[in-house]
């Protein structure tokens, strides 16, 4: 599972937000051999005074930026995040975000390190992910 | 410390949502020794459409589901993370959540990741721990 | 890049927030070279139910704690991090934030897990970081 936190300046509809999200999870499915129905997703809006994205950096420019963080099992090479941020890009420029505002950082973990409920450790090795 | 990070849809009254933030915590002081004074919790209300989570994950349905990621020192084995989970959900429980709606994922950080306050890196190995 | 997290209970005003944004990024900027421009932060306000902090820890007495979280790449040493620790509660001193309520937590990635636009892993070594 990844863990998908999204935030952004208030100010999109929900309709626009819900696309976003549609698109950070289809880009996973399809670079990153993400399951479809593991889709764990959280969205939040910021006052502007409270969502501080710099001007530009390393030659992008910023319009109305989001941040995308992903929390997820480690184990991806570099040539697969390349495909994932090349992916998701694509899909969120097909949901209205401008290619340079989609901003990424994936945080990697242990497969032990989820429990999808039932307080079962479902990636864990061993004795009780099928219990 | 952990730093807890508990969310969930709108719609709990306060006293639940404090009772499931007493239930996150003491999980962690009974399974994996956590010292019941580390406490340091967030806990996120999300309007509906903003918090996407699937129906169902490895066969566990979802009704009410709050997610919990709680960054933590590295060390543990996956045994005591199995523990956590175990106790976690049978405390949640008794709190109002339901065993499935339960999911959990933690982000390991090294010892010296962590200043509680004073400018101090009270973890780390050596100096200024207790300056 | 440094992701930057800025939690605190509701009640401060939108200059007294900035002013700690810039206390914490100015910190990152001062004591272990992250660039001017290299500035992603979210600050958000939590109802005070929600925010649960303990009174003291390891000796630390909070009144009006903020939780600072960074993610950040992966290679300072213990000493650089107890100069950000040390230089933060300085800055953000200044900016009315008592030293013993400043609070930081790191979570170190890896390079290729940044992608500040345009779907480039700028931080990558290889082919596309220019591209």
């Amino acid at each position: 599972m990844p863990l998908q936190r999204i935030d952004m300046v208030q100010g999109r509809t929900e309709a626009q937000r819900r696309a976003i999200a549609d698109a950070v999870h289809r880009a996973l499915v399809e670079s990153i051999g993400v399951p479809g129905d593991d889709r764990f997703q959280v969205v939040t809006e910021h006052p502007r005074a409270d969502f501080v994205v710099t001007p530009a950096y390393l030659g992008v420019r910023y319009e109305n930026p989001i941040l995308v963080q992903l929390t997820i099992s480690v184990g991806r090479t570099t040539e697969q995040k390349q495909q994932l941020y090349r992916r998701m890009v694509e899909l969120l420029e097909a949901a209205g975000v401008r290619r340079s505002d989609a901003i990424v950082n994936l945080v990697e973990v242990a497969r032990d390190d989820w429990s999808f409920g039932d307080g079962i450790a479902h990636y864990a090795p061993g004795a009780d992910a099928r219990r």
